[in-house]
Parts: structure tokens; sequence; C-alpha cells
């Protein structure tokens, strides 16, 4: 069977992820090392993602703010745990003018060196830390609820499209409080709505969970993650939560009077998700004809196409596809009204349809004289782009019903998107594995995820299992929240579990 | 009179800008040279400005993309009119590590020197440029219309907030034609739709012409700007247009085929709005009370404040406060529901008063136990806060009419905003001055704009004018478009006349 790509994900899921994204136009290397450009469907999706994500951090109270770019070294000096984790992949701007070296050529201005360099934010604690020292006098400024869309920079050598590149887009929500308990219940709050949101707009499942100690942020007293399985098998986390005690508070200063007059340092956290979010939908939702991407983040929910020929009948189809777009833009899906795009670029409408087969859109309509005649539509859903017998899947429906049925379509579309990946999630955790290193060595099949239960060792002893599985190539995930209560002995040391968790090769 | 600012505009326009900033909660110093917090409320008024901008952006077929924050030198060194009027002003990474100096300090790595290094963008002309050469081949490929909500970084010795940050908000559009007269239409397309926005959300009435030679974005053909006078008559650079030429495109390589399979080089446009908008509005619409927001792009355009008593009546006072809320929520103004805010923080009312009329939120509602009672509110407009006794002109309105009038009393708002900040812009344009040195020597008035006829010379003859004009602290702002013909002699050789331009001194 032929398909819309050249490599499928079983001949090679690398070398096929690289190809739905230069072929459903999502982004592309940008000649500058390590940075990727965005391209318009890939960042309509992403724009979809700040939407729908941005109004659920309103909802919970979190107001947006935007820092500085720019974090002088001294603030990073302060959170000693925090620099020793991030201070290995920082750009650093060390002057501020270039001049022409006499040869044609440009070089930083010598007497432009700056007295201290500053450092391109790999994330924002230290200067939001700064700036919630200036906020917080009483109890009563708290709790201090502030997120930012912003661009963070960590020097990567090994890139990899919107899983990991040196810059990348994100949210970073920073939040201040009067105690544990209350900075918990936040922590925890966030790490929900990205499990809400995953589940729902992306139709990615993912196990909510606690990263064991080796994984937690620098600086973090506890960090909490979703983690999906890609159609590989390996785990990506795509979305974090930190509860991060009064660490960065002490070390920023950020203080409040209790009613009691007592002065008390904050318990803040911090919590993000970033275009990693894209890599995880084309790993989720996309096979070998490209990208399928869940309607609620799709820019384009039905894209038209008229089948257009040179001829008289063209103007007639155009008006039958204009007019079904209109209608179509006064259906409602998940509360919004439908998202449409007549195709009508100066192209082959076949080479149209797979350009958007591609790209993922979740219902593609194709017009010809016929359809006009009789008052039809042909209808192609992605989720479900062949028949059996191999032949693509289109439906011939009446204009009207299409078009009373579409909302319930799309709705069905996520579904069955979720769906599938949810099987697929539950199919590939092994929970009966004693031999990680004979159950990983199958290079050949989908290998997923093993749930251990263990005793939670620290120190010397944790590294020793972190050590052991990286020797195999694989990590611990996160101790899922919803796992079932520990009721054995430790896999590593024999000891008394004390939970379960999640152990996978990973992105 | 007393008024809830400290400076009055008249004592020290400067003063004022900064207190308003401050007591408006609009942004602050971040501690990080020239760049600054940009706190919610401020933010928030950005936020709006995106979000309808963009629509407008959308509704012209232009598609948002995302290019990388860095760029190598080698790009810049490609057209060289662009990096001689930006090369002076740029932040540069020379390093992509840190480590410890072994005395508790980090500094950057020695070994982590980049070979070539790489400038923070201080705009994307020639990053952008790359992408297009490798997205345009033909004819059919184009227009190309794309633009980015991006931060890019200038670096400038004297900051002030909003106007002129080290870094700064802003987005980018960046076109791609056949021809010249397909790139001024589209130039002048995004010069009218910032004009229609400063004039439409943000009430604040504009100049848009043609900027001189010498004010012209370096690399550009034609640039134009809108321009709108300042409380003070000094004139603020709102938004830009450039025309580029093929300059661009010859650098970057940005070549189609034409329809007779000829290669042509591409003409290209730019175009631009910032958070330098958010000055704008402070210095058009703040009065000595702070603040003034325009309704379009207030993020919240009535504020309830419940007069609370920690008495029996409170619960009664919120739960009329909240139906109030959503009752006015279900009303729409300006085609979008009214954005209400309940503030129900744990402050004084009195407080929330005035802290609400120096944020400059349109609509103040007071509710206390009589206007339960009474089925009333009493509601302040922003725009007209004083009867002509200086006491507070709070109205007392039914609550229903209230609900129902809303819509109508917030356009009023923003009418009343433009109108008063229109004629006080062409009050201030003076077309009769002879002797620029004398008119503009008055500090104590406002000086506001001179226009004058001029023969648009080039080379030495406007280098004189230009310094002749610096000298005055002056500048050409730009020719307006609007402007009646000439029809007489250069105001500075005596020459015939081909346009008029406005003077004055500017932000």
């Amino acid at each position: 069977m032929k398909h819309a790509l050249t490599t499928t994900r079983a001949q090679n899921f690398a070398a096929w992820y690289q190809e739905v994204i230069s072929e459903a136009d999502l982004a592309e290397e940008s000649g500058v090392r390590g940075c990727m450009v965005i391209r318009p469907w890939g960042y309509g999706i992403w724009e979809r993602i700040q939407k729908l994500m941005d109004a659920q951090i309103k909802l919970a109270g979190v107001e947006n703010c935007y820092f500085p770019l720019f974090i002088p070294l001294s603030f990073f000096e302060k959170e000693a745990d925090h620099v020793e984790g991030f201070a290995k992949e920082m750009a650093v701007v060390t002057h501020h003018r270039l001049v022409g070296d006499g040869k044609g050529k440009l070089v930083p201005d010598p007497e432009s060196k700056l007295e201290e360099p500053l450092v391109v934010r790999p994330t924002s604690e230290t200067v939001i830390g700064a700036a919630m020292s200036r906020w917080v006098q009483s109890w009563r400024d708290l709790p201090l609820l502030t997120n930012q869309w912003a661009n963070v920079v960590r020097w990567e050598m090994r890139t990899r499209m919107f899983l990991r590149t040196s810059e990348f887009l994100w949210q970073e929500g920073h939040t201040a409080h009067v105690d544990r308990d209350d900075a918990m219940v936040e922590t925890r709050r966030a790490l929900e709505m990205y499990r809400a949101f995953a589940e729902g707009p992306l139709a990615m499942p993912v196990v909510a969970g606690e990263k064991p100690e080796n994984e937690r942020f620098p600086g973090a007293v506890a960090t909490y993650s979703i983690e999906a399985m890609m159609q590989d098998g390996k785990a990506l986390q795509a979305g974090t939560s930190h509860y991060l005690g009064t660490g960065f508070a002490e070390a920023a200063g950020i203080r409040y009077q209790d009613k009691e007059g007592t002065q008390q340092y904050c318990h803040t956290t911090s919590w993000g998700v970033s275009t990693r979010l894209i890599g995880g939908v084309i790993m989720t939702h996309g096979d070998d004809d490209g990208l399928r991407c869940p309607p609620q983040v799709a820019p384009q929910q039905v894209v038209i196409i008229p089948m257009l020929r040179d001829s008289d009948e063209d103007d007639a189809i155009l008006e039958y596809c204009r007019s079904l777009a209109a209608e179509l833009r006064t259906q409602s899906a998940f509360g919004e009204p439908v998202r449409v795009l007549l195709d009508t670029k100066a192209t082959k409408a076949s080479n149209k349809r797979w350009a958007w087969v591609k790209k993922g859109a979740p219902i593609l309509v194709e017009v010809g004289p016929r359809d006009v005649a009789g008052g039809n539509v042909a209808v192609l859903r992605r989720d479900r782009l062949y028949k059996d017998d191999d032949k693509l899947a289109s439906s011939f429906d009446p204009r009207d019903g299409f078009i009373a049925s579409v909302s319930a379509t799309l709705e069905d579309i996520e579904r069955t998107l979720y769906t599938e990946a949810k099987d697929r999630l539950e199919a590939n955790i092994r929970r009966d594995v004693t031999d990680l290193a004979t159950h990983f060595a199958a290079e050949e099949k989908v290998v997923g995820w093993v749930e251990v239960q263990w005793s939670r060792p620290t120190g010397e002893a944790l590294t020793k299992i972190v050590d052991q599985l990286k020797g195999l190539k694989l990590t611990m995930r996160n101790a899922p929240l919803d796992a079932a209560p520990a009721d054995g002995p430790c896999f590593f040391t024999g000891d008394a579990a004390v939970e379960r968790i999640l152990i996978g090769r990973t992105y």
C-alpha cells in the first residue's frame, strides 16, 4: 500500500518524524545553530495551544506579565542548586556593539564589553523572584500568581525539531504562597491543568506523577510531570510543575509579614509547557500519510477543495464552496465557531488533497460539478483515511446533513484519536517484567514502559539505580499519582516498596 | 484641586509619565539594564492590542510564523545599508557556557567561545529573508505574507519605559512580491491598518505620511509612519511600514521564476508596531489622576467595587454585585462581550476606587447597601471624572438602565477620548510659522508641530537642513499623505516645493 510519505514509522521512526515536520509545513532548519523556523501550519497549532491554555491559566486567577530576556549573572549565582543545573548550557551576551574589522567583516567591539555578562533566560525563576520580592509585602498580597508566554534558550548540542531546540517557546507560571500546603495545591492544580489539556485538546493520553529526586528541576523540592507515550514506545515529558519550597524565596528575598506580624519566606512554584507539545502531537497521532491534527488545535478544521477544471462550471463550484464555507462557519464545535478554509490556490486539486492530508486537517471536503448538481459533498475524515480495500474512504454526503453533523464529526475525530492513543498507552505498560535488560533488548518492537515498585532510596543507593538504568539507556519517568499502592518489595533493593514508578526510554 | 498623582502634567511631563506607569501598575524597572518588567495591567493592554491587531493581520491574509532569536553575524554583513544602521546597538552572544571561576562566581567558559558570534535580533529582515529564499520559487508562491510576534533587542544608552527600552515586544510583518507596485500596495495597506488601529481601538489620532530620506529604515527605499502628538506637543512615531525594494531580496537571494520563465528578484516590505504604543496611549489619554484607558484595549472595561463594611449587609452587596457582573458580561461592546471585574480584594473600597482611577478602567461602579436597597448603581466614567465643582461626577443610575446602556457608554468614552485628542492635534499643528527658532523657543507652552512646504532635496542639501533642525532639537516627522498639494516655495531652499512636511520635537 502506498502512502503520502516516503518513510514509514516502522521503517525509521526518527526519519519519519522529520519527514512529517517537513511535509506538513510545520517547521524547518533556520541556518542558525539549534534554532528552527516555525512555519504557518506549525505556528497555527501553537497559537491554538496558546489560546486554549491561556484561557485555563486566566481561569485559575493567574495574571500574565512579561519579564526581561536577559538575566545578569549575579541573579544566577544566588540559588546554588539552580545554577548548578543550568550553568552548562546558556547563551551568554558579553558585548553590546559591533564594529567593522577593516576587512569587510563585523566583530564585537572590544570597547563595548559588558561589565557583567548577561545570560539569555533558560527559565525565569531568578528574575521573576527579584520582581516578586518587590511585589510581596504582606499576607494580603498572597497568593501571587503570574505567568509569561516567552522564548527561552538552552544551548543544546544535539537538537531535534520541537523536542529539543536551543530556542523554544513556552509559558512559565510562577507563583508565591504563604505556606507549603498552599504552594502544593497550586503545583498540583497546574499539573492537573496540563493533564486535562493533553488528554482533551491534544487527545494525547498522559500519566501524571512525581519525578524521582534525580530528575527534579534544579532547585526544586518536588517535580511533577505528565508523560506521554510516543508511537515508538518512548516517553515524552510533556509538561512539568515544580514545588520550589523556600529556596528561591530565600535567594531572592521574597518575604511577607504574616497575620501575626512576623516576616516569613514565601513558598514558590513554577510550571511550564512548551512547543515540545507539538512534537508530542506528531508522534502520538501522526501516521504514514503525515500528521493527524487533533481538531481543537487544528488551525483549520475543515478544508474545502474545489475541483476546478478551467471550465464554465468553475464559477458554480466556487459559489457552492463559498456558501458551504459560510454555513459551516455558523456551526460551533468545542464551544467555538468551526474553522473552515476554502483552498483556492492555483494548484491541482489532487495536489491540494495530499498536501492537506499530510498537514492533517481533520476533515477534507472535495467539491466537483457532480456534487454541485446533486447537492452533495465528498467528505474525507483524516482519522480514517482508507477503506478496508485500501482505497480512500471518501463518503458522499448530502450537503445539509454534513453541515448539521460537522460538530459531532469533529468531536468524534478527537475521540477516535484519543481512544487509539489511550489503548496503545495501556497496552504498552508492563507490570510483570523481572529483567529490564532482556525486556528492553527487543529493538524490533515497541517495548513501551515498565512499572515497578520501589523503595524510593536516596543518595548513593539512588545513584546506583540511576546508573544501572542508564547502562540500559533507561530512565525513571515518574511515580504515577493514579497507581495502585505499593504492596511488595522494591524492584531494585528488595526493601519494602513505597510507590510504583515507570521506567522507559525517553526523548 | 487635588489629584490622584503627586506630579501633574503641567509641572513635569516626564516625571508625570513615570508616575502614571508606576501608579497604574503598568511596568517597572527590572534590575536588568534597559529592560522593563511589564506588569499585569500593562501586559493586559498589550494582550488586547495583540488580539485586535492580529485579527486585522490575519484578515489581510498574512500568516504568523516564528523565526530565530539569534542571527549569525554573516547574515547582517550581506545588506550593507542595513548593518550600517543597526550595527551600533546590538546584543552579541559570544559564549554558550558558564563555569565557576573558583571564587564562587560564574564566568563565560573560554572553551565555549562561538566561532561566529550571534546577534540578538534587532529586527528580522535578514533571517526571514533567508527563509523566504527557500520558500519562494515561482510567481505562484507570491505574494508571500508573513508576520511574527516577538521580542527584539536594540541596545539603548538612554531608556524610557515603553518608549525606548533595550528589549521590547512587537509584531513584524515581512512580505515578498512580484514587483514594486504590488509591494507598495502592501506597504500602504499596512500603514492604513496602523492608522485605523491607532484612531480606532487606541482612540489616538495620527498623521500618516512618508518619512524623509534621512529618517528611513536602514536599507529601505521608502519608509512610512504614523505620528501621534503627545500632550506635551512632542511627536511619537507609533508605527512604520517600509518598502524595501529589491535590496534585501538581492542580499538573501529571494528570487522567483516569472510567467515567462525568467528569474526575478522579489520586492519586499516590512512593517511593525510595538509596546511603544502603550507609551503613546499613556501620553495621549493620561491625565493628572493617572491613565485613561481606551475601552477597546482596557483589560477590564467595567470594574465593580463592593462597599463592604464587615457587616451583615455584605453578603447581599456581594450577591448584588455578582449578579450585576454576570448581566454586564452578557452585553456586547465593540463586537465582544463586555469585560467586567468584580474587585473583591481585601482592601478598603476607597483605596480600590483610586487604584482603578489611576489604572484608567473606563467605568467604575460602586455598590453600597443603599444601592442594593434602591436597585441602583453609582457609576463613575473615567473620561469625565469631576463635576464643575471639582467633586467626583458619580451618577446614580437604575441598575437595569445602566446595564442596557453600558455598550453605548463605552463607545461614548472612546469617542470622547478620540475627539479630545483630535482637537488637540489639530489645534497644535501650525502652518504659518516663519521662524522655527522663535516658535520652538517657547518652553513653557505646548508648541506642537509645524507644517512647511519643501522641495525634498537630497544629499548635502538635505544634510544641511537636518543639521539646522538638529540645532533646534527638531526633526522632520513625515510628509502627510492627506496634506494639501504644495503650492509655494521650499521653506528651506526657496526652490519650488513638492510636498508638505511636519516638523517637531520627538520621542
